[in-house]
């Protein structure tokens, strides 16, 4: 009836429906505001002013054409500007034949690796990792190579990297603000890695993409900075949509920027804008390319993820959980208070906490939290975390 | 750099490039008014006001919500409201749960083909054909099986089908109206049609899907009526979008609805709502599924086609072309007037006519017109095919 692959796929994630499930019975017994759900990265909080007025305007202009087809790269002054905004933020040249507009993050993530894979051709990711990533490389018949961070500072392994880089080594993802333990990765480590991977690149004479995965690049707390992929690294290509930044995840509008250092960058695009349209997803929604293009200075208030953030964080280590305080995007990612974290997460279900076990990460003995939910449900949740705590820490 | 296989199709596509690229010098040495260009799907024509109406009284609203993700499948409401308008229009039963939105019709094709097929499935396609099926099942790891319909009447030849099902056949592709020909395939073909895939379903003991891919199902004329797929067929899986429909197709955003008689419907919408979700489509954009819910009776003008057909069919007859009147779509699929289309449409560039070799469809020794333009566009190109004809007809 359906693939073996896709009946394999949804029996495995079944234990992640059963607790969604569950969760959801939750709700009908004791109401939506009695459960504390951060099992989710869907943020509550609406688009900045600018972006809902830039919506407005162009909606109410009345101006024809707005609903049509353009390139499947986008629309030219859309792309333009993409362009220019990019380059400033990263410090790097770039110009519009340089930007794909796709449906969002993850639609840009398959539409360079469907243009980048042969078969076999093996993708590096980091664990913990975002799980669809699996899927992502899976789809365009890729193979995904695992390589554990350092376990205490969430950082890359530069040496575990270099191991496993060999000659089907065609990408390796890089996701910073990571989802899910929050850190940024830093300069020093990325200078490194580039190092490493220009010395793997000219050993096996063939590229080496960095695939900069990037939604979460404007929620970044204390003063942190984003180091600049572009600029690090010779055959790079960032993907980032305004899902999170501009709070607009269900419209489903990204970018792709192509690092203007790549060798043959305009055969890279000119496959990219291919695969875009083969894989049906043909341009991004026409109407928010234009709203976001306007409204490319804008940004979600970040205040209110750190307030969020410093709650979480500050309430959980002073109840004897472990965790590193995160860098930038909306997760916690605390020690599990038992090595099996998907029996901790269904002990969790007892005091009406929904979490994620790490094992969805690749990193089993964690848990992740979500925190771009209300204040009040995180307040609330507290004395629920207090009370899961107690039964593990005597 | 980028996979063989993009690489490859890159340089087969090159002559449309080639064409493409021809018309644009065109257009800048003639001014665009004076290129008649009958290459693209792309219609000039508004949504109805309805829509705009709708589209304004969401976004003037200022509900909170509208922009976050929602379940992948679509949002609750707009699945009711969906399967409501189809089971009404097709005159079967059919519940949300059959529902899946998806980002237009070519992201939906891509979700049925990712959940149905096993490496090496076989998809029946009839030629002349819209190209990018081939791409679609290519992706997916399927195998296409061209069958041409009877050369006379554009309908499918059902003694060729039956000889090309066997027994690794998982779906057939049925498109009517159909692109390039304009065709609706009737009623008493389909009939037949289902009784020859019942007896192989029989035959080998696997289902066999017809995926209807509908997005020409409002515009039809002369009272022609589209037989309905869901209710013939055991297992039909629909794809449609609101592009033609509702002229937005650069919003990305339709349907597949799961025939509701298919065995095991419930697997194969979870997988389809799974494949949705890791293509990276995530959901069909949010805003234009609350559009659409609120306008599935809205239809744009069909006056509006009819009158660029009549025009555009009567003028290349009067001329000599041999030519089936279409039943509905807006495309025309005349005879060229020399065997190699390819040189016809090559020759037709220096009377600033922009035309589609029929070998682009699978169908050498025809072209395509899409007469989804302007009418003065049309009027001033009538003079323009007259010269063509006459290089050919003495």
């Amino acid at each position: 009836m359906i693939s073996r692959k896709i009946r394999e796929n949804l029996g495995k994630s079944s234990w992640i429906r059963a607790m969604f499930e569950e969760g959801e019975k939750l709700r009908k017994v004791y109401g939506a505001d009695k459960v504390y759900d951060f099992s989710l990265g869907n943020p509550e909080v609406e688009p900045p002013e600018e972006v809902k007025n830039n919506l407005k305007a162009i909606v109410n202009s009345g101006k024809p054409g707005v609903h049509r087809y353009m390139s499947n790269a986008g629309y030219d002054d859309v792309r333009q500007k993409v362009a220019h905004y990019f380059g400033r933020e990263k410090g790097v040249r770039i110009g519009a034949e340089h930007i794909i507009m796709t449906c969002g993050a993850a639609g840009g993530l398959n539409v360079v690796l469907k243009t980048i894979l042969d078969p076999g051709d093996e993708v590096i990711l980091f664990s913990p990792y975002f799980v669809e990533y699996l899927f992502y490389i899976d789809n365009h018949g890729g193979k995904s190579i695992v390589v554990p961070v350092d376990k205490n500072t969430f950082q890359p392994d530069l040496n575990l990297l270099e191991e496993h880089i060999g000659p089907s080594t065609k990408a390796i993802i890089v996701n910073s603000p990571n989802n899910p333990t929050g850190v940024i990765y830093g300069e020093n480590t990325l200078l490194r890695m580039a190092d490493i991977i220009e010395a793997k690149e000219h050993e096996y004479g063939s590229p080496i993409f960095i695939i900069a995965d990037e939604p979460y690049d404007k929620i970044i707390y204390d003063g942190a900075k984003l180091p600049s992929i572009p600029a690090i690294f010779k055959n790079s290509i960032t993907v980032n949509s305004f899902s999170k930044s501009l709070a607009l995840p269900g419209e489903r509008i990204g970018y792709i920027a192509v690092g203007s250092t790549v060798s043959d960058a305009s055969l890279l695009v000119e496959g990219l804008i291919f695969s875009n349209r083969i894989l049906g997803f043909v341009n991004a929604p026409s109407l928010f390319q234009k709203v976001v293009a306007n409204s490319l200075e804008a940004s979600v208030d970040i205040g209110f993820y750190e307030e969020r953030r410093n709650l979480l964080y500050n309430s959980l280590v002073e109840l004897g959980f472990t965790c590193t305080k995160p860098d930038g995007a909306f997760y916690l990612f605390p020690k599990s208070l038992i090595d099996d974290d998907v029996e901790f997460a269904k002990r969790a279900l007892k005091y009406n906490l929904l979490i994620v076990p790490g094992e969805g990460f690749g990193w089993p003995g964690h848990f992740r939290l979500s925190y771009c939910i209300s204040i009040e449900t995180i307040k609330n949740s507290i004395s629920a975390f207090e009370a899961l705590a107690k039964e593990f820490i005597k």
